[in-house]
């Protein structure tokens, strides 16, 4: 009988997610706490849970439990599970627009950046008081964080609480990993792209800016097979904006950036198109600029419209009016809880705090590498080094979410400004950096409880 | 069909292992070039490896040859296995009685200490050219080290040529997760010790001198357990030289040191008490202080009747005069080769440049952790850092073991002698340590060819 | 009797001032051979050296000599002065076109951005073989680098031959310490600006990215004073275009970016606004952003010009014509050959690698801090740590520094590509990044034998 | 008018040496507050400062006040003056017979060695208070430490409160410089050594364990010409016991030991052979080794005895009874205190935090080198890297001594033991060595408050 704390448990995604792969699982049981700041968005999914339940395909027992307190939420907890929202949806609404006025065009906004690492400062100040609760009420459970900026939160736990048993999970690689089974299916002939395990990957980077430098499949070198691959489906020339919109889907991945800094680094960027934009000079100076990469904004209004919709879709789909795929979500928490039980080995990437697993960055920061997850530990492996090209770019990444990090926990507004101004997509003087870095501060304000904003 | 070289293919110990391993694995099969400077030796395993495939328990294919030629031996190797006699025993006999002469008294006398650094610098000198050599004949083959001092020449292959796959293999934490499986045993209850593939350890540390900061069996905690063990079975109580030498084994390891040091440090180191005692201070300084810890002076003289004897016994056993156990050798090589062909993942210890897998020491030099073996590579596992009191200790070794492979290639001799009066087991002062080192370089000369020697 | 080598001797501004300091230093007197690859340069200022020597105020004896021939040159120099261009104004000023093109604006352009970097790979590929030459023909010179990019030039020095005695000198923050005069003057009340050495500072950064943390006039703070005389003169409004053009200086520093960094930092950067703008994000994205902040571009046609007259103005100059005012030239030259000499302690700023008196940077890089020169010896002072704003982006540009010469030294274009995409001034997306390389590296073609460019 | 608070202001030695030296500056005057646990010997000095002043010779106006209350004579301090004895000269006693009783000869005892650490638990623990004391009553004075061990009090200072301006003073540099004029007299022709000041040398290492890499007298390199007056002076040679004793003086320093680490290591040792011996293994194994090398144990009972006659003394001494030599100490405390208040700039030698200055050892730890001293800071002085002999030994005394003082803050027994088996100087079993360090522990005990001791 486990007991899993879900904080952010109103969330509309990856608690579903979750509630099915446990409902699948027959070797797990126990209860589910629910704790959101969203009493009434706990209280669906309590609902929900016990719906997922109640179906013929759960092989599981689990009951779902909305608690209105952090505290009783996490007492006792096995594992604790974070995915929440810093701050809100108006609020990254209004950063976004902000930082579009001043020339900057973020896809996605929520990792790098002006407005990455704005919502960095307030994810950490939720995060410093998250850590001290749970070291105080389930010392020894596993926290897996789903929220981002996952390096920032990931690593304001154990910053702040260094003995929490806290990783991140990201399912950006597997991502990367499918593209890469659909070259090995092209360039060797196979029938069908192989399943994404069976596509072997060396992990390295921050999250959202991983990197691969080795990837094979049955032995097959696939790095090697890429350069054809590129070349032969024109995967680097430029596109025009109405082939980007005509597909009206906001998370595609054209991977021309993935392919085009391939070709320059000799390492494949393991994330989305969207992120690896984000991490990096030039390409969100412009509307126009972010189109002739493939890449389009996703507006902040489809995710507030999302949000709006899905009580009905969950009450329609509890009352049979739409269809509910009982099917394994494709993602590892399960997994990785089994793994961490005794019930099987896993390596797979992940995002923990660098004891050595990475050469470059230093030891502490959170970064992305494969683990091995086995009876009571998650063992990083060893990663290397970053080539050149992409290891200077990270290292600055690194050293501002480090920065991040530290002004929260000492409320030092100065020194969140550095990391702002040193952002490698930053391409303000230093009045405006500072301009919009305090416009983007004001939005933030409620979030950012006992500091003195300029 | 695979071809294996074997450097020292003359050997009498760890060749016929590797013989049996390979004749008892249905998955490979190929051939295997026994290298040797004596070169009798070699086409006495040639015969005798031969024999052994004729055996009905044989289930593979493998060829054994004898070849005159190095170049000729590693040329197109998959794997190369190294297991050789750096000089000979009687300069190895030599050099253990001048440093008794001198006060210090090694009961193995390979790995550290005034022996065994000398040692380590004539086997350096000879794996300088293996390097080259097999940098040349066949660069991407797996280089699997046996010989001692296991760092060092492990140590030198990729100092001299950094994109050799090598790695080094020592059965010595074996031994101790079978003394933990009795603690399980005795502790738990159970009827018989569980195997040691239940024993799962994090290894860190360097090889003879490596720590095991976290055991456990199906998830009990056997650190926790071993205070009680210790007390009830009087682990840490002085022993009588009567007592040592009754057992008439010059390997038993009765583990007084390892609980003592246990007790003292709260971690427990990994090898067998005849290592341990060489790595530190004052328990080698008389026969009567090792006999006080349990622990017995292997004489030269035995190892050199072992040697005399082997031909005759091999030459018996083909005849049927003596009895062969067909059994696995319980070594990992054979495994570890499939593993690397994709037959099956494999977690063990291994000896690998420090990639980041143990904090504290630098970058490069070989250090002993868990590594996960796949198709392709060996992934070091990030183990952390020893706790201070080994820490700095281990730290010393690790810097002295750099200075020997680094004397060798530039032949300093002054270098060499750095590491030599930097010795924890050292307590000579400098005029006699440095008259300590001429003596023992003087056996040496013959294998430190190109040294201007003192 | 000394030998000084001027590389570059040539030059028309640092050798002339050079030899005015000579001619009024009592103590040392000697010949000083010119070498330069435009012979006609070097001999027209064997003739002004001849000339300044036979004035009534040259109070020593020195003789120049043109020498056609490096090695000749060099041979048995006591001091190396080395002063060159890399490359030629005309490559220059079409790189600084380019640059433009693609929205890039550079003041100076020859120490970071894209045209400082690149010529640093032509600047690094001509020291690398001057550092060859200076070991065999004069291995204990002390040698004195004044070419831009200062610290490309220097470190390619100690990287290629280490064991050379090489720092360089840079009159930058000579600059800001006339500043802080004026502050203290209008601060402190004092009649006339103090004189420069009375104003104690404390350096640290890379050249032209310096800073001072520490500014004192006799025990007064003067950084304290700092925000109340900004304050006062009004240092940090906006400049309109017309107003930065009126002075008609080219070099004209008012002051803005500094004062604004130091409000912003709380660290006052040491170098004029022309060089500081060059390693930040935005400042040069147009000529009215530059305008904006008081900062004006030096065109390149100016320089051709300069050079074009400065032969007639030495023949009138020597005929009596034009008025040459004997002065000291403010440079510190001789003062440190003095010192290096025993005739004085002197302590500076100075570039030197790093061996410890920067923190935060790597050991071996070239930094500029304070140095005391005494005979036979430069001890760099340590001068401690930046504060996060500047130091992460100061270790950007100091890592894209060594990876210039790296590239050199390897002839690895991936790598200066590397420098060159991760400049912080750099606002291009990857694709055009590389087309603005390949460009400015086809003018640096003649300068960079052996490549295979791209 | 300036305020020295003197902590352990009834010393009998240094505080009589700096009444002389401020007597004797005519730039300084005011009052000096001296602190004692021992309140007569404080008044005893403060009569005696009164009588110094009262001299003809003295030329300035200093008043000393013996203080009961520690915080009264910090209160407003300009600088802190610290001299204490940790412990008792009993307890001292108690210590090096302890020792001595396993085997380990001390000559001083202070500060390595089994006995030199635990002396350095009981001086953290004292210098703890202190820090907090100092930083609350007087933040901003220079405080100069001159009580032994020195490395482990001055770190203690910085290591509680980060913002102390705090350093370590100690002569003995001082002789080796004189040997060094002996030197270059002999070896030059001169009529009599050079004053020290004169004979430039680099320092590195760690207090008591010092080494000078540079040394020139006008630019002759006085290390090239040590190895001919070694040969010519014998230096090397063996010493017999009786010999030794026969000079009848316990500080006599007949350098062999110097000498000979200088043949071995090829740098010059900057400290007493009596210190050297303590931080190395095998000179401290008997009477009989040190003797050996010229070394004579300073016996406890000296000390207590000369500390019995001070009063005596003192008495007869301001009765005119016995003659006082009114010159300069040779000590630098009062010319480092001018210099810091911009009375002129001293580079001398200095315990200080590790900013750099000492590659190889880590940041924080503190180190001897040259420094800077000019108005409002010291600034110390890149003095680069130890060769590898000395390298590893100093680094492994520098780890030890940071534990110490890790140890006394987190009150760690097991953190101080695994520096007192690590030392160098160590040559017990694990066993013993635990149980020496328990016996030196019991003798501590007063001294350890709110240790629980084993």
């Amino acid at each position: 009988m486990l007991k899993i704390a879900y904080v952010g448990g109103g969330s509309r995604g990856w608690a579903r997610k979750l509630m099915v792969d446990l409902a699948l699982c027959p070797e797990l049981s126990g209860e589910v706490a629910l704790y959101d700041i969203d009493m009434a968005s706990a209280r669906a999914n309590e609902e929900f849970g016990a719906w997922v339940q109640s179906r013929p395909q759960a092989v599981s027992r689990w009951s779902y439990r909305a608690e209105p307190e952090l505290g009783a939420a996490l007492r006792g907890a096995d594992f604790v599970v974070i995915s929440i929202q810093p701050g809100s949806l108006e609020c990254m609404g209004a950063e976004i627009a902000a930082a579009e006025r001043r020339g900057l065009y973020f896809p996605v906004g929520d990792t790098a950046g002006a407005t990455g690492l704005v919502r960095g400062l307030r994810a950490a100040a939720a995060y410093e008081g998250l850590a001290r609760a749970i070291a105080s009420e389930c010392p020894r459970a596993w926290v897996i964080n789903y929220t981002n900026p996952m390096t920032i939160c990931t690593r304001t736990l154990t910053r702040v609480e260094p003995s929490l048993r806290a990783f991140g999970c990201c399912h950006e690689v597997f991502g990367t990993q499918a593209h890469l089974a659909k070259v090995a299916a092209a360039e060797l002939g196979l029938t069908a792209p192989p399943p994404r395990s069976e596509i072997a990957v060396n992990v390295l980077g921050i999250n959202h800016f991983t990197f691969v430098d080795r990837a094979s499949y049955r032995g097959e070198d696939l790095l090697a097979l890429l350069p054809g691959y590129i070349e032969r489906t024109g995967g680097r020339r430029e596109r025009a904006r109405a082939e980007v919109e005509a597909a009206g889907d906001w998370f595609q991945d054209l991977c021309r950036v993935k392919w085009e800094l391939f070709t320059r680094w000799a390492i494949l960027p393991a994330a989305g198109d969207r992120h690896l934009v984000e991490f990096l000079p030039g390409f969100t100076r412009s509307p126009e600029e972010l189109f002739r990469w493939g890449v389009i904004r996703t507006p902040v209004s489809w995710r507030v419209a999302r949000w709006a919709e899905a009580p009905g879709i969950a009450a329609r789909t509890m009352a049979g009016e739409l269809p509910f795929p009982f099917d394994a979500s494709g993602e590892e928490g399960v997994s990785q809880m089994k793994a961490l039980l005794g019930l099987g080995d896993l390596v797979t990437n992940v995002n923990l705090e660098n004891r050595g697993q990475m050469q470059g960055l230093p030891l502490g920061a959170v970064v992305e590498t494969n683990a091995r997850f086995a009876r009571g530990r998650v063992e990083p492996i060893a990663a290397g080094r970053l080539p050149p090209g992409p290891a200077e770019i990270v290292a600055r990444h690194a050293a501002n979410q480090e920065a991040i990090v530290e002004a929260v926990l000492a409320k030092d507004l100065d020194l969140a400004f550095s990391a702002f101004y040193n952002d490698p997509a930053n391409s303000l003087p230093v009045d405006e950096s500072w301009a919009l870095f305090k416009e983007l501060l004001s939005f933030s304000a409620p979030w950012l409880p006992g500091w003195k904003l300029p």
